[in-house]
Protein backbone atom coordinates (compact mmCIF):
# COMPACT_ATOMS: atom_id res chain seq x y z
CA UNK A 1 0.00 0.00 0.00
CA UNK A 2 1.37 3.40 -1.26
CA UNK A 3 1.32 6.28 1.31
CA UNK A 4 -1.46 8.46 0.64
CA UNK A 5 -0.19 11.43 1.34
CA UNK A 6 -2.07 13.51 -0.89
CA UNK A 7 -5.32 12.88 1.17
CA UNK A 8 -3.47 14.31 4.01
CA UNK A 9 -5.43 17.93 4.59
CA UNK A 10 -2.28 20.05 5.34
CA UNK A 11 -0.42 18.28 2.84
CA UNK A 12 -3.56 18.91 -0.29
CA UNK A 13 -3.73 22.28 1.15
CA UNK A 14 -0.08 23.19 0.14
CA UNK A 15 0.41 21.08 -3.01
CA UNK A 16 -3.00 22.65 -3.96
CA UNK A 17 -1.11 26.18 -4.16
CA UNK A 18 1.89 24.85 -5.82
CA UNK A 19 2.44 26.40 -9.34
CA UNK A 20 1.86 23.13 -11.25
CA UNK A 21 -1.72 22.43 -9.51
CA UNK A 22 -3.04 25.98 -10.15
CA UNK A 23 -1.25 26.26 -13.60
CA UNK A 24 -1.76 22.90 -14.64
CA UNK A 25 1.16 21.97 -17.12
CA UNK A 26 2.29 25.52 -18.04
CA UNK A 27 3.41 25.75 -13.80
CA UNK A 28 5.27 22.49 -14.47
CA UNK A 29 8.99 23.59 -15.46
CA UNK A 30 9.82 20.24 -17.30
CA UNK A 31 6.48 19.81 -19.25
CA UNK A 32 8.01 21.05 -22.83
CA UNK A 33 11.15 19.02 -22.16
CA UNK A 34 8.27 15.69 -20.96
CA UNK A 35 6.00 16.70 -24.01
CA UNK A 36 9.06 16.75 -26.70
CA UNK A 37 9.44 12.90 -25.58
CA UNK A 38 5.42 12.18 -26.39
CA UNK A 39 4.18 10.61 -29.46
CA UNK A 40 1.10 12.29 -31.61
CA UNK A 41 -1.72 11.48 -29.35
CA UNK A 42 -4.17 11.46 -32.20
CA UNK A 43 -6.14 8.09 -31.96
CA UNK A 44 -4.37 6.55 -29.28
CA UNK A 45 -5.20 5.05 -25.73
CA UNK A 46 -3.75 6.75 -22.68
CA UNK A 47 -3.29 5.55 -19.20
CA UNK A 48 -2.18 8.39 -16.91
CA UNK A 49 -0.44 6.47 -14.16
CA UNK A 50 -0.73 9.04 -10.62
CA UNK A 51 -3.14 11.91 -12.96
CA UNK A 52 -3.36 14.04 -9.78
CA UNK A 53 -5.52 16.53 -10.91
CA UNK A 54 -6.05 15.38 -14.30
CA UNK A 55 -4.17 18.20 -16.17
CA UNK A 56 -2.71 15.87 -18.81
CA UNK A 57 -5.44 13.91 -19.31
CA UNK A 58 -7.28 16.64 -20.61
CA UNK A 59 -4.61 17.64 -22.46
CA UNK A 60 -4.66 14.58 -23.93
CA UNK A 61 -7.59 14.59 -24.79
CA UNK A 62 -7.91 17.84 -26.37
CA UNK A 63 -4.72 16.02 -28.69
CA UNK A 64 -7.18 13.79 -29.79
CA UNK A 65 -6.65 10.77 -27.92
CA UNK A 66 -9.38 8.25 -28.53
CA UNK A 67 -9.45 7.36 -24.68
CA UNK A 68 -8.04 8.49 -21.28
CA UNK A 69 -7.73 6.70 -18.14
CA UNK A 70 -6.35 8.68 -15.40
CA UNK A 71 -6.00 6.86 -12.31
CA UNK A 72 -4.94 7.68 -8.85
CA UNK A 73 -4.46 6.58 -4.90
CA UNK A 74 -6.03 9.91 -3.92
CA UNK A 75 -9.53 11.00 -3.45
CA UNK A 76 -9.53 14.11 -3.32
CA UNK A 77 -7.26 14.43 -6.56
CA UNK A 78 -9.94 12.29 -8.28
CA UNK A 79 -12.11 14.29 -7.07
CA UNK A 80 -10.66 18.10 -8.11
CA UNK A 81 -9.91 15.93 -11.54
CA UNK A 82 -13.70 14.98 -12.14
CA UNK A 83 -15.10 18.56 -10.93
CA UNK A 84 -12.52 20.27 -13.61
CA UNK A 85 -12.76 17.63 -16.91
CA UNK A 86 -16.91 17.60 -17.28
CA UNK A 87 -18.24 15.52 -19.41
CA UNK A 88 -15.51 14.20 -21.51
CA UNK A 89 -13.77 10.85 -22.84
CA UNK A 90 -11.89 10.43 -19.88
CA UNK A 91 -12.42 7.98 -17.08
CA UNK A 92 -10.69 8.74 -13.90
CA UNK A 93 -10.44 5.92 -11.52
CA UNK A 94 -8.84 5.50 -7.99
CA UNK A 95 -5.54 2.92 -8.14
CA UNK A 96 -2.97 1.95 -5.70
CA UNK A 97 0.10 1.95 -8.06
CA UNK A 98 1.18 -0.56 -5.93
CA UNK A 99 -1.39 -3.17 -6.53
CA UNK A 100 -2.20 -2.04 -10.65
CA UNK A 101 -4.94 -4.27 -11.89
CA UNK A 102 -5.31 -3.25 -15.39
CA UNK A 103 -5.76 -6.08 -18.87
CA UNK A 104 -3.29 -6.52 -20.75
CA UNK A 105 -2.48 -5.03 -24.21
CA UNK A 106 -5.00 -2.41 -23.61
CA UNK A 107 -3.07 0.37 -24.44
CA UNK A 108 -0.97 2.86 -26.69
CA UNK A 109 0.80 5.25 -24.37
CA UNK A 110 1.46 4.76 -20.42
CA UNK A 111 2.37 8.46 -18.89
CA UNK A 112 3.32 8.94 -15.53
CA UNK A 113 4.39 12.38 -13.97
CA UNK A 114 6.53 12.34 -10.85
CA UNK A 115 4.72 9.34 -8.76
CA UNK A 116 7.10 6.34 -9.49
CA UNK A 117 9.63 7.78 -6.42
CA UNK A 118 6.81 7.00 -3.99
CA UNK A 119 6.01 3.63 -5.46
CA UNK A 120 8.34 0.73 -3.65
CA UNK A 121 8.04 -2.15 -5.96
CA UNK A 122 8.36 -0.47 -8.56
CA UNK A 123 9.61 -3.59 -10.88
CA UNK A 124 6.05 -5.21 -10.20
CA UNK A 125 4.66 -2.02 -11.21
CA UNK A 126 6.84 -1.98 -14.88
CA UNK A 127 5.92 -5.52 -15.27
CA UNK A 128 2.10 -4.55 -15.29
CA UNK A 129 2.71 -1.50 -17.53
CA UNK A 130 4.39 -3.48 -19.84
CA UNK A 131 1.77 -6.32 -19.97
CA UNK A 132 -1.39 -3.52 -20.27
CA UNK A 133 0.75 -1.94 -23.23
CA UNK A 134 0.61 -2.74 -26.99
CA UNK A 135 3.51 -3.59 -28.72
CA UNK A 136 5.51 -0.86 -30.10
CA UNK A 137 3.78 1.14 -27.57
CA UNK A 138 5.90 3.82 -24.91
CA UNK A 139 6.16 4.41 -21.42
CA UNK A 140 6.91 8.05 -20.70
CA UNK A 141 7.71 9.42 -17.23
CA UNK A 142 9.08 12.26 -15.39
CA UNK A 143 10.44 10.88 -11.57
CA UNK A 144 12.73 12.16 -9.10
CA UNK A 145 16.48 12.24 -9.71
CA UNK A 146 18.23 9.91 -7.28
CA UNK A 147 20.38 12.77 -7.05
CA UNK A 148 17.58 14.33 -5.36
CA UNK A 149 16.73 11.89 -3.41
CA UNK A 150 19.68 10.30 -1.94
CA UNK A 151 21.20 12.44 0.53
CA UNK A 152 21.12 12.56 4.16
CA UNK A 153 20.28 16.02 4.01
CA UNK A 154 18.86 17.22 0.70
CA UNK A 155 19.42 20.78 0.89
CA UNK A 156 22.01 23.17 -0.82
CA UNK A 157 25.16 24.27 0.74
CA UNK A 158 26.25 28.02 -0.33
CA UNK A 159 29.49 28.76 0.10
CA UNK A 160 31.29 32.09 0.91
CA UNK A 161 31.05 33.17 -2.27
CA UNK A 162 27.18 32.48 -2.89
CA UNK A 163 27.52 29.62 -4.86
CA UNK A 164 25.18 26.44 -4.62
CA UNK A 165 26.43 22.99 -4.76
CA UNK A 166 24.27 19.89 -3.88
CA UNK A 167 25.69 18.13 -0.87
CA UNK A 168 25.51 14.34 -2.47
CA UNK A 169 25.68 10.88 -0.33
CA UNK A 170 23.84 8.17 0.57
CA UNK A 171 23.60 7.42 -3.02
CA UNK A 172 24.57 3.39 -3.37
CA UNK A 173 22.11 2.84 -0.25
CA UNK A 174 18.89 2.50 -1.73
CA UNK A 175 15.19 2.41 0.28
CA UNK A 176 13.17 5.04 1.84
CA UNK A 177 13.69 8.15 2.47
CA UNK A 178 11.39 10.31 5.01
CA UNK A 179 11.49 13.98 3.83
CA UNK A 180 9.02 17.29 4.93
CA UNK A 181 7.99 18.55 1.93
CA UNK A 182 4.67 20.40 2.22
CA UNK A 183 3.69 17.91 5.28
CA UNK A 184 5.87 15.81 7.67
CA UNK A 185 6.73 12.48 6.80
CA UNK A 186 6.75 12.38 3.16
CA UNK A 187 8.36 8.42 2.16
CA UNK A 188 10.07 8.59 -1.11
CA UNK A 189 12.09 5.10 -2.39
CA UNK A 190 15.66 5.85 -3.74
CA UNK A 191 16.69 4.01 -6.55
CA UNK A 192 20.25 4.40 -8.23
CA UNK A 193 20.16 5.31 -11.75
CA UNK A 194 21.21 2.11 -12.83
CA UNK A 195 18.58 0.12 -11.37
CA UNK A 196 15.60 2.19 -12.21
CA UNK A 197 16.77 1.42 -15.94
CA UNK A 198 17.92 -2.18 -15.28
CA UNK A 199 14.43 -2.10 -14.30
CA UNK A 200 13.09 -0.79 -16.89
CA UNK A 201 14.93 -3.64 -19.16
CA UNK A 202 14.41 -6.47 -16.81
CA UNK A 203 10.77 -5.76 -17.49
CA UNK A 204 11.43 -6.23 -21.37
CA UNK A 205 11.15 -2.25 -22.36
CA UNK A 206 13.79 -0.33 -24.74
CA UNK A 207 15.29 2.57 -23.04
CA UNK A 208 14.47 5.29 -25.77
CA UNK A 209 15.65 8.43 -24.31
CA UNK A 210 16.97 9.66 -20.96
CA UNK A 211 16.57 13.26 -20.02
CA UNK A 212 18.20 14.62 -16.89
CA UNK A 213 16.02 17.53 -17.09
CA UNK A 214 17.54 21.34 -16.44
CA UNK A 215 16.40 24.66 -18.11
CA UNK A 216 17.21 26.26 -21.40
CA UNK A 217 18.51 29.25 -21.34
CA UNK A 218 15.40 30.80 -22.59
CA UNK A 219 13.98 29.48 -19.64
CA UNK A 220 15.93 30.73 -16.47
CA UNK A 221 16.13 34.38 -18.82
CA UNK A 222 12.35 34.11 -18.15
CA UNK A 223 12.36 32.34 -14.64
CA UNK A 224 16.00 33.38 -13.20
CA UNK A 225 15.16 31.22 -9.80
CA UNK A 226 15.55 28.59 -12.59
CA UNK A 227 19.38 28.62 -12.27
CA UNK A 228 19.91 26.12 -9.59
CA UNK A 229 18.08 23.27 -11.59
CA UNK A 230 21.63 23.81 -13.73
CA UNK A 231 23.71 22.79 -10.39
CA UNK A 232 22.10 19.24 -10.14
CA UNK A 233 19.39 17.44 -11.85
CA UNK A 234 16.10 17.57 -9.88
CA UNK A 235 13.84 15.36 -12.24
CA UNK A 236 14.49 12.43 -14.80
CA UNK A 237 12.70 12.21 -17.64
CA UNK A 238 12.52 8.72 -19.37
CA UNK A 239 10.86 7.42 -22.75
CA UNK A 240 10.81 3.59 -22.94
CA UNK A 241 9.28 1.47 -25.88
CA UNK A 242 7.80 -1.75 -25.10
CA UNK B 1 42.99 15.08 -31.02
CA UNK B 2 43.41 13.37 -27.61
CA UNK B 3 45.52 15.07 -25.08
CA UNK B 4 47.91 12.32 -24.32
CA UNK B 5 48.52 12.97 -20.81
CA UNK B 6 49.63 9.29 -20.86
CA UNK B 7 52.85 9.96 -22.45
CA UNK B 8 53.78 12.71 -20.01
CA UNK B 9 56.73 11.54 -17.95
CA UNK B 10 55.82 12.46 -14.55
CA UNK B 11 52.01 11.19 -15.09
CA UNK B 12 53.40 8.06 -16.47
CA UNK B 13 55.33 7.53 -13.21
CA UNK B 14 52.35 8.76 -10.91
CA UNK B 15 49.93 5.97 -12.99
CA UNK B 16 53.01 3.43 -12.90
CA UNK B 17 52.58 3.16 -9.32
CA UNK B 18 48.78 3.29 -8.83
CA UNK B 19 47.23 -0.45 -8.00
CA UNK B 20 45.48 -0.98 -11.32
CA UNK B 21 48.73 -0.85 -12.74
CA UNK B 22 51.17 -2.80 -10.32
CA UNK B 23 48.41 -5.44 -9.78
CA UNK B 24 46.38 -5.55 -13.18
CA UNK B 25 42.93 -6.09 -12.93
CA UNK B 26 42.80 -7.40 -9.66
CA UNK B 27 43.61 -4.24 -8.74
CA UNK B 28 41.50 -2.45 -9.83
CA UNK B 29 38.13 -2.39 -7.45
CA UNK B 30 35.55 -2.19 -10.32
CA UNK B 31 36.57 -5.16 -12.26
CA UNK B 32 34.66 -7.96 -10.64
CA UNK B 33 31.51 -6.09 -11.34
CA UNK B 34 32.78 -5.31 -15.09
CA UNK B 35 33.39 -8.51 -15.26
CA UNK B 36 30.36 -9.95 -14.65
CA UNK B 37 28.79 -7.54 -17.59
CA UNK B 38 30.94 -9.84 -20.25
CA UNK B 39 29.95 -12.36 -22.13
CA UNK B 40 31.87 -15.93 -22.72
CA UNK B 41 34.93 -14.65 -24.26
CA UNK B 42 36.23 -18.24 -26.32
CA UNK B 43 36.28 -17.84 -30.13
CA UNK B 44 35.32 -13.62 -29.74
CA UNK B 45 37.45 -11.01 -31.71
CA UNK B 46 38.16 -8.38 -29.30
CA UNK B 47 39.07 -4.98 -29.25
CA UNK B 48 40.54 -3.25 -26.42
CA UNK B 49 39.54 0.89 -26.72
CA UNK B 50 42.42 2.51 -24.89
CA UNK B 51 44.67 -1.06 -23.81
CA UNK B 52 46.86 0.37 -21.53
CA UNK B 53 48.62 -2.21 -20.13
CA UNK B 54 47.13 -4.25 -21.74
CA UNK B 55 46.03 -6.30 -18.76
CA UNK B 56 42.70 -7.00 -20.18
CA UNK B 57 44.21 -7.97 -23.86
CA UNK B 58 46.13 -10.71 -21.77
CA UNK B 59 43.35 -11.66 -19.55
CA UNK B 60 40.78 -12.11 -22.50
CA UNK B 61 43.47 -14.07 -24.12
CA UNK B 62 43.55 -16.28 -21.33
CA UNK B 63 39.98 -16.64 -21.68
CA UNK B 64 39.86 -18.38 -25.26
CA UNK B 65 39.71 -15.19 -27.45
CA UNK B 66 40.23 -16.28 -30.87
CA UNK B 67 41.80 -12.54 -31.37
CA UNK B 68 42.78 -9.45 -29.53
CA UNK B 69 43.26 -6.21 -30.13
CA UNK B 70 44.44 -3.72 -28.15
CA UNK B 71 44.61 0.17 -29.16
CA UNK B 72 46.15 3.13 -27.32
CA UNK B 73 47.15 6.81 -28.09
CA UNK B 74 50.19 6.19 -25.67
CA UNK B 75 53.59 4.49 -26.79
CA UNK B 76 54.77 3.86 -23.20
CA UNK B 77 51.60 1.98 -22.46
CA UNK B 78 51.72 0.11 -25.71
CA UNK B 79 55.71 -0.48 -24.62
CA UNK B 80 55.23 -1.23 -21.57
CA UNK B 81 51.93 -3.98 -22.98
CA UNK B 82 54.32 -5.75 -25.79
CA UNK B 83 56.97 -6.05 -23.21
CA UNK B 84 54.14 -8.01 -20.69
CA UNK B 85 52.05 -9.69 -23.07
CA UNK B 86 55.29 -11.85 -24.88
CA UNK B 87 54.33 -14.05 -27.87
CA UNK B 88 50.61 -13.94 -28.41
CA UNK B 89 47.49 -13.62 -30.48
CA UNK B 90 47.01 -9.83 -29.38
CA UNK B 91 47.88 -7.41 -31.40
CA UNK B 92 48.74 -3.82 -29.83
CA UNK B 93 48.56 -0.72 -31.96
CA UNK B 94 48.83 3.45 -31.38
CA UNK B 95 45.67 4.60 -32.03
CA UNK B 96 43.80 8.13 -31.25
CA UNK B 97 40.48 7.43 -30.43
CA UNK B 98 39.07 10.85 -31.76
CA UNK B 99 40.39 9.36 -35.26
CA UNK B 100 39.76 5.46 -34.84
CA UNK B 101 39.97 3.30 -38.08
CA UNK B 102 38.96 0.17 -37.68
CA UNK B 103 37.37 -1.76 -40.28
CA UNK B 104 33.72 -2.75 -40.48
CA UNK B 105 32.20 -5.68 -38.63
CA UNK B 106 35.21 -7.07 -37.65
CA UNK B 107 34.62 -7.78 -33.67
CA UNK B 108 31.88 -9.64 -31.39
CA UNK B 109 33.14 -7.43 -28.39
CA UNK B 110 34.22 -4.41 -28.01
CA UNK B 111 35.90 -3.51 -24.70
CA UNK B 112 37.28 0.07 -22.81
CA UNK B 113 38.00 0.85 -19.49
CA UNK B 114 37.92 4.31 -17.82
CA UNK B 115 38.97 5.60 -21.71
CA UNK B 116 35.93 7.42 -22.87
CA UNK B 117 36.10 10.29 -21.06
CA UNK B 118 38.68 12.27 -21.92
CA UNK B 119 37.10 11.71 -25.50
CA UNK B 120 35.78 15.34 -27.36
CA UNK B 121 33.81 13.50 -29.75
CA UNK B 122 32.31 10.64 -28.53
CA UNK B 123 29.27 10.50 -30.58
CA UNK B 124 31.72 10.03 -33.57
CA UNK B 125 33.68 7.03 -31.90
CA UNK B 126 30.06 5.03 -30.72
CA UNK B 127 29.61 5.42 -34.63
CA UNK B 128 32.66 4.10 -35.43
CA UNK B 129 32.61 1.21 -32.75
CA UNK B 130 28.64 0.64 -33.70
CA UNK B 131 30.26 -0.38 -37.32
CA UNK B 132 33.22 -2.46 -36.48
CA UNK B 133 30.63 -4.72 -34.68
CA UNK B 134 28.99 -7.56 -35.97
CA UNK B 135 24.96 -7.64 -35.21
CA UNK B 136 24.48 -8.76 -32.26
CA UNK B 137 27.96 -8.24 -30.62
CA UNK B 138 28.71 -5.64 -27.23
CA UNK B 139 29.81 -2.84 -26.46
CA UNK B 140 30.88 -2.92 -22.33
CA UNK B 141 32.94 -0.13 -21.08
CA UNK B 142 33.66 2.07 -18.02
CA UNK B 143 33.43 5.63 -17.44
CA UNK B 144 34.39 8.36 -15.16
CA UNK B 145 30.52 8.92 -13.51
CA UNK B 146 29.21 12.21 -14.61
CA UNK B 147 28.59 13.06 -10.75
CA UNK B 148 32.24 12.32 -10.18
CA UNK B 149 33.44 15.05 -12.93
CA UNK B 150 30.90 17.44 -13.16
CA UNK B 151 31.64 19.49 -9.80
CA UNK B 152 33.62 22.71 -9.94
CA UNK B 153 35.60 21.25 -6.64
CA UNK B 154 35.44 17.34 -7.23
CA UNK B 155 36.74 17.05 -3.74
CA UNK B 156 34.69 15.57 -0.57
CA UNK B 157 33.41 17.67 1.88
CA UNK B 158 33.77 16.59 5.83
CA UNK B 159 31.10 18.02 7.96
CA UNK B 160 31.65 17.92 12.04
CA UNK B 161 30.91 14.26 12.32
CA UNK B 162 33.25 13.56 9.99
CA UNK B 163 30.43 12.43 7.16
CA UNK B 164 31.94 12.92 3.63
CA UNK B 165 28.98 14.55 0.57
CA UNK B 166 30.44 14.98 -2.09
CA UNK B 167 29.66 19.05 -3.32
CA UNK B 168 28.05 18.30 -6.71
CA UNK B 169 27.46 21.51 -8.93
CA UNK B 170 27.86 22.55 -12.38
CA UNK B 171 26.00 19.18 -13.57
CA UNK B 172 24.34 20.49 -16.80
CA UNK B 173 27.40 22.35 -18.13
CA UNK B 174 28.82 19.40 -20.50
CA UNK B 175 31.95 20.17 -21.84
CA UNK B 176 36.08 19.85 -20.41
CA UNK B 177 36.95 19.28 -17.22
CA UNK B 178 40.49 19.93 -15.80
CA UNK B 179 41.81 18.19 -12.94
CA UNK B 180 44.99 17.80 -11.45
CA UNK B 181 45.05 13.80 -11.24
CA UNK B 182 48.15 12.71 -11.28
CA UNK B 183 49.75 15.56 -12.80
CA UNK B 184 48.62 19.39 -13.65
CA UNK B 185 45.96 20.00 -16.53
CA UNK B 186 44.42 16.44 -17.79
CA UNK B 187 41.23 17.32 -19.48
CA UNK B 188 38.45 15.36 -19.06
CA UNK B 189 34.91 15.55 -20.97
CA UNK B 190 31.76 15.94 -18.55
CA UNK B 191 28.62 14.85 -20.03
CA UNK B 192 25.10 14.11 -18.27
CA UNK B 193 24.53 10.40 -18.06
CA UNK B 194 21.48 11.53 -20.02
CA UNK B 195 23.85 12.28 -23.19
CA UNK B 196 25.89 9.80 -22.85
CA UNK B 197 23.04 6.65 -22.83
CA UNK B 198 20.82 8.88 -25.67
CA UNK B 199 24.83 9.15 -27.83
CA UNK B 200 24.32 5.34 -27.23
CA UNK B 201 21.34 4.58 -28.27
CA UNK B 202 21.61 7.49 -31.12
CA UNK B 203 24.41 5.52 -32.20
CA UNK B 204 22.02 2.30 -32.62
CA UNK B 205 22.83 0.87 -29.72
CA UNK B 206 20.16 -1.29 -27.43
CA UNK B 207 21.27 -0.60 -23.31
CA UNK B 208 21.65 -3.54 -21.84
CA UNK B 209 22.69 -2.86 -18.31
CA UNK B 210 23.79 -0.22 -16.94
CA UNK B 211 26.04 -0.09 -13.62
CA UNK B 212 27.08 3.14 -11.27
CA UNK B 213 29.52 1.19 -9.37
CA UNK B 214 29.76 1.00 -5.70
CA UNK B 215 31.63 -1.32 -3.37
CA UNK B 216 29.81 -4.66 -1.82
CA UNK B 217 29.71 -4.83 1.79
CA UNK B 218 32.16 -7.84 1.62
CA UNK B 219 34.47 -5.61 -0.32
CA UNK B 220 33.89 -2.50 1.59
CA UNK B 221 35.27 -5.24 4.99
CA UNK B 222 38.19 -6.37 3.33
CA UNK B 223 38.86 -2.75 2.04
CA UNK B 224 37.44 -0.30 4.44
CA UNK B 225 38.70 2.48 2.56
CA UNK B 226 36.08 1.91 -0.40
CA UNK B 227 33.48 3.01 2.06
CA UNK B 228 33.28 6.47 0.74
CA UNK B 229 32.63 4.95 -2.60
CA UNK B 230 29.23 4.13 -1.36
CA UNK B 231 28.20 7.84 -1.16
CA UNK B 232 28.38 9.07 -4.79
CA UNK B 233 29.27 6.97 -7.92
CA UNK B 234 32.83 7.64 -9.03
CA UNK B 235 32.54 4.96 -12.18
CA UNK B 236 29.66 3.77 -14.20
CA UNK B 237 29.87 0.36 -16.29
CA UNK B 238 27.34 -0.06 -18.95
CA UNK B 239 26.67 -2.75 -21.61
CA UNK B 240 25.04 -2.02 -24.67
CA UNK B 241 24.11 -4.07 -27.41
CA UNK B 242 24.47 -3.68 -31.26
Amino acid sequence: MTQNIYDDPSFFDAYSKMGRSLHGLAGAAEWPALRALLPELRGLKVVDLGCGYGWFCRWAQEQGALSVLGLDVSEKMLERARSLSGASAITYAKADLEQLDIPPASFDLAYSSLAFHYIEDLRGLLDKIHRALVPGASLIFSIEHPIYMAPRNPDWLIDAAGRKSWPLDNYQHEGPRVTNWLADGVVKQHRTMGTLLNQLIAAGFAIAHVQEWGPTDAEVAERPELAEERERPMMLLVSARR
